[in-house]
């Protein structure tokens, strides 16, 4: 018998025939994201680590460093008994990632090279509200196309944009369904920024919380946990989940939508129009509203949502009652929520992230308290509870993140470069 | 521009090397996954429908056929224009799954061959509360060793054991953390049986709502729907849900955890000792106690359940207020945590099984109604609600399609028979 079965997926009919092309690939990927996770090393040793043969091994790496994407340096002397290998290392220069936050009151860009490092960032403020979403696609191209000419500079091509959005995105067709907090409903950012943008990559869009919940999963302090859940705490509250290692989306790629899940208070009429939404218990607005009357500056929208979260941040730490008492409010009803996403996911890490990452020291205890009383398996069914550390360039990061996975999967999306007469090396 | 991005997936660096052993394993569950879902054909038009070229496919099939799980046999002579070739089949006799539910009264048996069809079924009444964790264990090894048996007599040996209960598994090491309705709390009953039976195949142990979605999954009216959420209603309420083509487990195997979600009343007490679990809305005890005094025959558990549904629905026909209400409540409370399944998972379905099946059709309108109004994307944000047919075998056809579906995996599971020196087939 056998000590751990194999856990049936019910997804052996999906798989295509394996043929050598895709063997090629396959280990072509495996190769590049052995050296992203394992640093430079020798061609005999990534034989060695990844089990594929030496010959293999110098033929894929060989095929990497014609499509750029790494290249051979230093003699590697480190306990070697035979012929010295060089040293292999990622390319990160000829490709890049470009993620875009679009939110309230700006547009976000970063672009990270294949090793991760930042080539490009920029923020421009943006009423996007009160521009619309032509005028919105508009400025988002721009701000894109500045991105790219940037990266050009450095010898670098896109390898795929992706656009974080916070409100209900179709990521299959990228129609942004429904986002409350800029007044969208049905704008197909997806087409429209592709009759806007003269780029040669795949654009996706994508719900920011799934973003989110990416960026932690690969560059997180709780990175590579498999089964993981984020919570993001703004003016609404949104969920990226992960599960077995991948992003949950769901038929039309809307899942995720834990903010307008019927937890809150039945008698609280929410910014969707319904009643009893759980934002309308957690979100940032109920917080501010039982922690401080009208007319305060921590409830001043115009104010710099960093200075107000600090200011509550002092008025708890300073002992004032009413402040600890909105958060304990806060925290007990994030745990009623957390509770249900514990019991359904099973994960194995539940992120909290947005203003729940700044205040979570004062939600964590009454939070706990009713997670251990709420979930059904023993211990929390194992799972901890983290504050994320990313911050707010998140979003785009992930969003970068995702455009440059596409490379570590096929590094074959990476066209060889075309030698012309001369042998120089056409752009 | 690429039309349809790919989805990122977060997976990519646990991917293993591909080497030629893979490719062959992968090969062979393309052409027998093929057959299965296909019907009988010829070794060209299975090369033709499957991108592998002739000559691959007719060593697969002489493996196959080695290993018993196809054979070869009329001759197809449909639009052929060379020479005819043998309609290949699968042959199912060799290999079977067997599917095994324990429940509050009973332990039920269901074998399959590799066709699907049925060897062997059995039901044994048994107090399961009463008995205790080892005699059950007991009873079910012998359920178990009984059907080997009955299989053994026409050549088929077991590729796997699926045990379904209706409670906490934890599927990994195949303990119930808690199964309130039979009484049981950290029950080993993977290591149980395994000390019990003789058997040379792997053994699961699986909550019973993610086998009924596994069954609809395979056999049900909506198979093969990639998204899928699955909800029995029972005693307590169960659910399963396939996320991507993959039965969602979480990070212990705890998730689907539906039942005990906050989505009840505050006020009743549930009986795993909390407030207001949502099965103390929706499970058949909220329904029978809203819909009959006690000391009414309906509500009296010596009573066989299909009986006292069936009067349920006849009162319900015969316009009987206090039923009519009664399932109008049942319905818009699941309703309300149908409309949280929808949010968090997107799925393409929600399937209704157990009571809510039998009595789906009274439950249908309040439920939509609910629906309409507490899910976030807009038209139901495209999912269906439909009424499972598969009854009350679901459970054990979904265990024992789960242990063959190994086989479709990796054919190669199956043994090839070793040849005596004089020529027959060993056992």
């Amino acid at each position: 018998m056998t000590e751990e079965a194999p856990l049936y997926d019910g997804s052996s009919e999906r798989r295509a025939p394996a043929d050598q092309a895709t063997v090629r690939r396959t280990n072509l990927g495996l190769v590049l994201r052995h050296l992203r996770d394992h640093g430079p090393r020798s061609r005999a040793r990534i034989a060695q680590e990844t089990g594929l043969n030496k010959a293999t091994v110098s033929s894929l790496v060989a095929e990497l460093a014609e499509r750029r994407l790494v290249s051979a340096g230093e003699v590697d002397r480190a306990g070697s008994v035979g012929r010295p290998g060089l040293i292999v290392h990622l390319d990160g220069r000829c490709v890049c990632g470009i993620g875009v936050e679009l939110n309230v009151d700006y547009v976000a860009v970063l672009v990270l090279d294949l090793r991760g490092e930042v080539l490009f960032e920029r923020r421009h403020a943006l009423d996007i509200p009160s521009l619309g979403a032509e005028e919105t696609l508009d400025a988002v191209a721009r701000a894109v196309t500045e991105a790219v000419a940037a990266a050009a500079v450095v010898g670098a091509r896109p390898a795929g944009v992706t656009v974080a959005v916070a409100g209900l995105v179709r990521s299959v067709d990228g129609v942004v369904t429904l986002a409350p907090n800029i007044g969208w409903r049905d704008v197909a950012v997806l087409d429209g920024l592709r009759s806007r943008l003269d780029v040669d990559c795949p654009i996706r869009v994508e719900n920011d919380a799934n973003l989110l919940a990416i960026a932690e999963w690969a560059m997180g302090s709780e990175a590579r946990t498999p089964d993981l859940v984020y919570l993001t705490g703004e003016v609404g509250v949104g969920g990226g989940v992960i599960v077995a290692g991948r992003l949950l989306r769901g038929a039309g790629g809307l899942s995720g939508e834990v903010g307008h899940t019927s937890l809150g208070d039945p008698d609280v009429v929410c910014g969707c129009g319904r009643r009893g939404c759980w934002e309308t218990v957690v979100g940032l607005a109920a917080l501010l509203r039982a922690a401080a009357d009208h007319g305060d500056p921590v409830r001043d929208p115009g104010r710099d949502l960093e200075t107000r979260l600090a200011e509550v941040a002092r008025r708890a730490e300073a002992g004032d009652e009413r402040t600890l008492g909105a958060l304990r409010q806060v925290g007990t009803s994030l745990g009623t929520g957390a509770a249900v996403l514990i019991n359904l996911f099973n994960p194995r890490v539940v992120l909290l992230g947005g203003y729940f990452a700044v205040l979570g020291r004062f939600l964590m205890e009454p939070l706990l308290a009713e997670l251990e009383s709420r979930v059904l398996g023993p211990g929390m069914a194992g799972a901890r509870v983290v504050l994320s550390r990313l911050g707010f360039t998140a979003a785009v990061r992930g969003g970068a993140h995702v455009a440059l996975e596409s490379v570590f999967d096929d590094p074959t999306l990476v066209p060889e470069p075309v030698l012309d007469p001369a042998g120089a090396t056409a752009p």
